[in-house]
């Protein structure tokens, strides 16, 4: 772009540079007309100041940066319209990356970020992420941080949740209120938090309704894919011809495991009830609709950020900085693939 | 983020600031044994060389901008899939902004995104842009720009596209194949140039048939939302009985009318057949399966950062340059919603 500078609209008027600075910032020694004509000039020309010397002095680039797994999803994009809505909002630019579930290049991508100085990052993790010393680093270097829904418990930041437990044990006692005896879990990889607290809510909620837990009912997702949901429905049908119930730990699974059933003549929910989680837009429209579990993206996004922007400010001014848990609520969306 | 300065560790090592910075750069005339100890100190120290500073020195930001009307859409993030994996591979970095189809808003981030001096613009334009002075307030000032899908196109910049006439044609006659003789049609809003040019191509294709085309059988969507299509799917069966097939201008809203049609009991595609734009994924799974255009957007992301790119190092090299249109490929993916 051809960047039009000061020194140039003080030389198209005959101006010195400081007198045209000055008559920019409105100072009374610069007579009114003088400023009029500046002003005229600086429209006409086109000209910018320039954002990146303004960062120097400043110390702030106004720009954050965003690790997200995944761009193409339900809940991440309704995430991302949270996050860039409220940022926008308050004079924020979002950078986006994705990791793509990998732990690599969710670490290359925290080192660019915070190489290009930006003014605080928001993380959801990737599944393959075990090891926190890259977060940990930019904790300790002050880089306000703040994690959401795919979070590290060990890493002391500032973070936005659901209670992945809690919201599991409803899923999972919806399932057993409605009948169901034999209930299967499709859960997500082993790292992270929120696949093992959905686990977990799933067998506290079969063994305190006195339902046996039995992990041969436990299959294991890795890329939590429609396809794995095909995949597996048929392999619960092949190892265990007595399920009645399947709690799913991500609705896009749920919607392949309800195809396969509609496809080989299993009924949902006569022979087997199906729960998902986290209320993607799709699991109204299937059919038999989904029942699952609301999970409020563009608020955790909204929250996400202003998480951030309280940190970025309070370090600013030097305040004290207290990290914040803010646990936000989940329900349950009853529909048509669980019996009353 | 406390920002260790090269001060900092020419302090630290004793040494003075510029024989630091030249270890740094590997010049001859610093020791061996010096750069290794500046090496090992600014790795101790995390020191991170300042991003915006050079960009000052380069006029470079390595950063770009990215306007897209909504973010929560399947084609949509497709496409931002493909810009980020593209733009990364090459240093980029990606600003991402949602107009939410507002042209006041488009022209407000236009203009942030220059004002930050990011090194060239992607933008798919809003439903509600129908002056074009900002976009080529840009191009005039050698901000490089890339249009992709909701194009316009009287303004001179580098473009990717697909022929929608030409599928919106395709998808129409394939209704008139399968026998249906009164085609409605659910057309976008009136200015984006897509959704004039795939109702142009849903009228020559009646016409090129023998099919009269009726006015009354068009109704104009405005949001384009899952609501449109069932409001619409009721609205059309009180204005016309004898309608036999619907080409509808983007899936959602087909999704929208199937379960609407669905639910007061007109059977798809035995009563009315429908052929939705754009290939969701979630058409493959709503029932029946939605015959469809495949629209190729991470492909499209992907042309488009390229295009971008190629004008960002031409005009870094004062190299002529040359607009280009890139037409991509769609198909026809004939599914349950149609008669054979």
């Amino acid at each position: 772009m051809k960047q039009v500078t000061l020194k140039q609209i003080a030389e198209t008027l005959n101006l010195s540079v400081s007198t045209v600075s000055k008559a920019l910032k409105d100072y009374p020694d610069v007579s009114k007309k003088t400023k009029r004509l500046v002003k005229e000039t600086v429209e006409l020309l086109n000209y910018k100041p320039n954002a990146f010397a303004v960062n120097l002095r400043t110390k702030e680039s106004k720009t954050i940066g965003l690790i997200i797994p995944e761009v193409v999803h339900h809940f991440f994009s309704s995430v991302i319209k949270g996050i860039i809505a409220k940022a926008e909002k308050k004079g924020y630019l979002v950078i986006i990356l994705q990791s793509n579930e990998s732990y690599e290049l969710e670490k290359k991508q925290l080192d660019l970020l915070s190489s290009k100085r930006v003014d605080g990052i928001l993380i959801s993790l990737a599944n393959g992420t075990a090891d926190f010393k890259h977060l940990n680093d930019l904790i300790l270097h002050e880089l306000p941080l703040v994690m959401f829904d795919k979070i590290a418990k060990i890493v002391n930041c500032s973070k936005v949740i659901i209670n992945d437990r809690k919201a599991a044990y409803t899923a999972t006692k919806y399932l057993i209120d409605s009948g169901c005896k034999r209930i299967a879990h499709f859960r997500g990889p082993l790292l992270p938090q929120n696949s093992i607290d959905r686990f977990l809510g799933y067998k506290n909620a079969l063994i305190e309704h006195g339902i046996s837990y039995d992990p041969s009912l436990v299959y294991i997702l890795k890329d939590m894919s429609y396809d794995e949901g095909v995949h597996f429905a048929g392999q619960l049908l092949k190892d265990h011809n007595d399920v009645d119930g399947i709690f799913i730990n991500t609705d896009l699974v749920a919607i392949g495991a309800i195809t396969e059933f509609n496809r080989i003549g299993v009924k949902v929910p006569e022979d087997i009830s199906i729960v998902g989680f986290s209320n993607w837009f799709m699991s109204s429209v299937i059919s038999p609709t989904l029942t699952t579990i609301d999970q409020p993206g563009y608020e955790m996004g909204k929250e996400a950020f202003k998480l951030l922007y309280k940190e970025i400010k309070r370090r600013k001014e030097n305040l004290p900085i207290k990290f914040k848990t803010v646990e936000l609520e989940t329900k349950l969306i009853k529909r048509a693939s669980t019996r009353n």
